[in-house]
């Protein structure tokens, strides 16, 4: 149960730091309005790290469907464990993504591009193409898991580990970031894309539903391979 | 005695520092000058690691009422200690403004804006909004005061734990800065702010009082709910 | 086996990360286009850190022939395997930077200067002087493989070593990459220079072969006089 | 002599490094041309950390006069090895200089204000005012010696020390650099001034003597200052 809270809590952290220096370098009159690449990047690598240091205490602070399902097709998560994580996951992602909406309301009620509100919930391509673009969302969580079993397989002092997790965030994200602004998580996307559809905002437009599946299935396929080219390098 | 003592180095150092980088970013003529988020947000990061690597050698290195306060509302902390560390903290934060408005002092000269000269002070928000200002300085100090107990559970090398938290500060900054500014630190806010009342500055305007009982009240409810979630937690 | 197979992955991620970046930053329409300096160096910076972890599993993650070169005339690793780690490197610079290419295809099309699709494959001199370029790729490797040797003296915690790296690599970047854009690895430079020669991109132009001697050149001669250097200091 | 060496060394590189970024930034015609404040500030840093991994295998690794100076009068360092050390650092940071000179000789010879010449061997006020110029130079190096010593006196393990001393200069220079340019080292500044006095470089101006004593003076009394606090927070 505390494993499945510290998910649920975990997860909610993850979305309300993240979505949140979205909100702040997109949406209009914030401190960080437009301050780049870099501040989107590390907001999201130390927005692991923190929700990763919160959650670690009670579980394993996985935070993110596409590893969750990784490691049970690995064996190291029984499958009935796995699915009430990504339950908790989904839950939490929408309510930090609630936390962003109350905590930006008044930039979103000044905000007047559907297309920017939008992209404070969930990711979206620079270019659409739907091979590239599941790709890129493939080998972004492709080097994510891949990493995340590496690192977890050093004996690494209490602490260590999850501050090179969050290098690894960054890493991804600057460097595979740029072509489809790297959901690598369903939950971190599927989440706040329904609660879009549902919340009242005012300049709002559509959630661009066909191009939600990418985000669900690019990270899914992506933790998948890595289990395997991680067993085909460890055999 | 040394404890208070090092409440007091360490929060001299924290505004040094923090309010450093903020004078350097926005006062003009300066060689950081308009450098950016990132700038800020790491500048206050990294005075939070060193104002606690100095002050964490003679004692817990609070420096922050925010963080003192749920800590003795946890029970980690005696009320009698608590008050000793809080009056530490207030004259810490302004004694280290003064050091900032000297070092500064050429570049305040020929500052002709008050409202950057009271951000270099105090914060303040980008769109003045009671209820969601109070709610970004909760959320903001919630997660900052459950990181670092979440933080402080672990068995951590001696430095790994301060570098977390500076990852936590800048994560904060990054994700939960832009709406207010993040003082996320009565002392932090108040005390320089009523230095400013007091000093002579040129072009110095409006303390903004009818603002300045968010980032003291803000920060503690923050600090309180993150109390209760880590309980909650962990039962 | 397993470590050539290593070498392969890591210097696979190194490139489709590290070029990664810099098709991010460089290429028209991506969400990172000219985010600058710092977005490149920590990008190329993280790569490594991201490869070795991966790599760092199953060998010594050398990921570079200047170094695997400078450590066999070192003595720490025989010339055989030097060999067999310097081809894995290769195929693997070129399988990291055909991802690259097919991920980041949709804006290869739109991209109309033959030197920015050049930049995104291998690199090239701000002013073109044989002399000084070669001193830059040099000097470079020099601090990039004495810093390695020296950091593997010490007897760090699993993982903070790869942190020193990253750092390390962030760093030579930062300082001494403006010149020519820091290739300090024939692998990373040669491989991905005769894959631009092979893929038919539309807008593509010369491989600035007069160009290709220095990044290959340079790197290894830097490599060997951090050998010479450690091997005076510690003698 | 291996100690003294690898303080030769160690400012050689921090020279290099430190430096070379700035000439990257301030030159003409480099690809981190006006790349901006976080680059200057994370390239001191990684400096820092560099060449202390290098001459921290051979020795303490100081590489500042100031702060020899000042382990000196603590009683932790013999006034004739500090004696030694100050000769090795002034002697690495001329080094260190013109190989900076030779790497971006192209860029020197299309560079024609003075004033950006000087700085990239010199620090300057951004403001001319001796009082305050003193008193930021003094700051710097009071928090820098301040946080070594008690960095130091943290049973830290191998190498992450020397990360927390970079987190520690890229804070110093974030938040304290702006007005001065953050010479916080007699060496570091003095050194390349002199050389920057006999070298031929063609749009050479004044090597602002009259403010030389200030980046030599400043550094060492805020040293003196920081043992002074320490042995204060310690009895």
């Amino acid at each position: 149960m505390k494993e499945i809270l510290s998910e649920f809590l975990g997860t909610a952290l993850l979305l309300l730091l993240g979505n949140g220096v979205v909100a702040g370098v997109v949406l209009p009159k914030t401190k960080n309005h437009q301050s780049g690449w870099i501040v989107i990047t590390m907001g999201w690598g130390f927005a692991v790290a923190i929700a990763a240091f919160v959650a670690g205490t009670a579980g394993p602070a996985h935070l993110n469907p596409a590893l969750s399902i990784a490691l049970a097709v690995k064996g190291d998560l029984a499958w009935g464990r796995a699915l009430t994580f990504i339950v908790a996951q989904f839950s939490g992602a929408i309510l930090g993504q609630i936390l962003v909406y109350l905590m930006f309301k008044p930039h979103y009620d000044v905000e007047e591009d559907a297309g920017n509100i939008l992209g404070t919930f969930s990711t979206g391509p620079a270019i659409k193409n739907p091979v590239s673009n599941l790709l890129s969302e493939i080998l972004g969580t492709f080097v994510l898991v891949l990493t995340i079993i590496a690192i977890g397989s050093y004996d690494m002092q209490p602490g260590l580990g999850t501050l090179a997790v969050s290098v690894l965030i960054i890493g991804v994200g600057l460097s595979l970031g740029g072509t489809t602004g790297y959901a690598i998580n369903p939950a971190r996307d599927l989440g706040p894309r329904i609660l879009h559809q549902l919340l009242p905002i005012k300049a709002k437009g559509s959630g661009d539903w066909s191009y939600a599946w990418i985000p669900v299935f690019g990270p899914i396929l992506g933790g998948l391979i890595a289990v395997l080219v991680w067993s085909l390098l460890n055999t």
